[in-house]
């Protein structure tokens, strides 16, 4: 049980990190400034773990533990000074974002299960946090969400992890290595999807739906 | 009083399922996939009632009672088998958008008035139960939200409906029959509304308002 | 400790009632109707606050005392009778904007600190109430926000006042003439760096980024 909740504040932390990058990037991917490149990592990284604790009846991590300030901080100068190149800046933020999205289903799944939700509830709840946080980063950036765009899967590698992390904690398998495997395998999932362009059929089975919706929608 | 917790419980679930069937249009619509209709589904038919349990306080359905995924699902399976073809999406999703709005403000507000709010406080609570999932539901699909469409009315049928249940609630005569003619009376509202285009007055008294207004904004 | 409260209800409404006018100018300049100018001018002013009290885990004010009902309605006929002129809206907009900023970000601190936080995380929910409200109506209006705009600096001055106001409380400093001075620096710093355009650096280091950036992301 120890080993669980170092995972899950490690794992947290680093999920943080990960997504707090990919809020960087996509602010300088916009022409955002140095306080809207904070803001949009802080959103990104934390917003998802707000609502999971808000959910969870808990007082949110990010605003009792200031630690969780360090990530945003740090991610907002590593994109400062180390990604000069805006044009490369979609394919390193699909990898950060992945590495987020791994996590999170991870470490949401947990904590919901720690409290005592239903296994299906808690599942549901660490999807919820997996795509929250990259969710309301698009939206306030005024883009189309990652998580909707058709060409690849986004959703389903973290409801995948959801569900195995469920699993591996109700058998009582969930270890440190089962659930680096568990994270592991979404974040693959996830960037291979987007690489080799893997994607779910349409909301609608009309044959020529998807050249004239995506036309239409963006 | 068990009566009213049925009502509640069974409109909230119908009106649920209203709300997911008008998500997976919008998805169908912007050619999104299953994964994302299925999440814009649960997001605009589940996300109204978490933000108000959250402000009421209470462990939010969608996530203590797994039964809540099951309109999302059928939504998903509904839209993709039968609605193949996405032009005529918008109206059906008016409709369903309608009756999930008609629902959702009579629970919301039954709901606060039975966790002892305000009876004004309740009604408003209503209103942002009724109108919340559809815009989050828009904003996330990066769409102008349907309530803030000056072509015709959406949020008034809403605050009528709430002022209305809290009426009766007050005085001791909400049943299921009047209940169930507040609902009609909301959903017939908005659908008449949208049909013959009424609309309220612009947020300005400038004769030339509306077209500029809605050139720019559009 | 008895005035602190009572500056905190008083610039709390006032700084409610400017974040209202702001949602309600919006709504003028987006050709929305009256309803939907209550509506942002509830959302812009009374989101802040409600993502405020639901992090401190309070009951959210706006929904206990329907006083906080009367800025937006107060709002949405000062709009509709007084701002007939849509092209001047923008102005007025940004200066009634930057007063609700100015309150928010010292009302919402100080609520932070009575609430026990720690005082970093106490200045970060001063300025998550202080930017929450005008985010959310320009998001919902599908706008890019003002708070990411590149060409001023709209987070830097709130972010500043959240210190002061911790500082100031943390020494035992906070009087009703203190707090007055604080509002009125993060005021003037934001009204003025809208004016004349101070900015802060870019995300990125390019040279070149301001440019392209603004051009593709706007």
């Amino acid at each position: 049980m120890d080993t669980v909740l170092h995972v899950a504040l490690g794992a947290d932390l680093l999920g943080v990190f990960f997504f707090a990058v990919s809020g960087s990037l996509l602010a300088a991917r916009k022409g955002f400034d140095l306080v809207g490149s904070l803001l949009l990592a802080s959103l990104a990284s934390l917003g998802g773990g707000v609502a999971r604790d808000l959910i969870l009846n808990v007082p949110p991590a990010a605003f009792t533990n200031p630690v969780y300030l360090v990530p945003p901080l740090l991610a907002t100068v590593l994109v400062y000074f180390v990604f000069s190149r805006v044009e490369r800046g979609m394919r390193v933020l699909v990898v950060f974002d992945a590495g987020g999205l791994a996590l999170f289903c991870i470490t949401g799944t947990l904590k919901a299960l720690d409290a005592g939700l239903h296994p299906v509830s808690a599942a549901l709840l660490g999807v919820t946090t997996a795509v929250g946080g990259g969710l309301l980063r698009d939206v306030v950036a005024n883009e189309v969400p990652q998580l909707f765009d058709p060409r690849d899967i986004y959703a389903l590698p973290a409801m995948l992890g959801s569900v195995v992390v469920t699993v591996l904690y109700l058998t009582g398998t969930f270890t440190l290595v089962t659930g680096t495997v568990a994270a592991s395998l979404v974040f693959s999932l996830r960037v291979l999807a987007w690489r080799y362009g893997w994607h779910a059929p349409l909301a609608v089975r009309t044959p020529d739906a998807r050249s004239p919706g995506v036309g239409g929608g963006r």
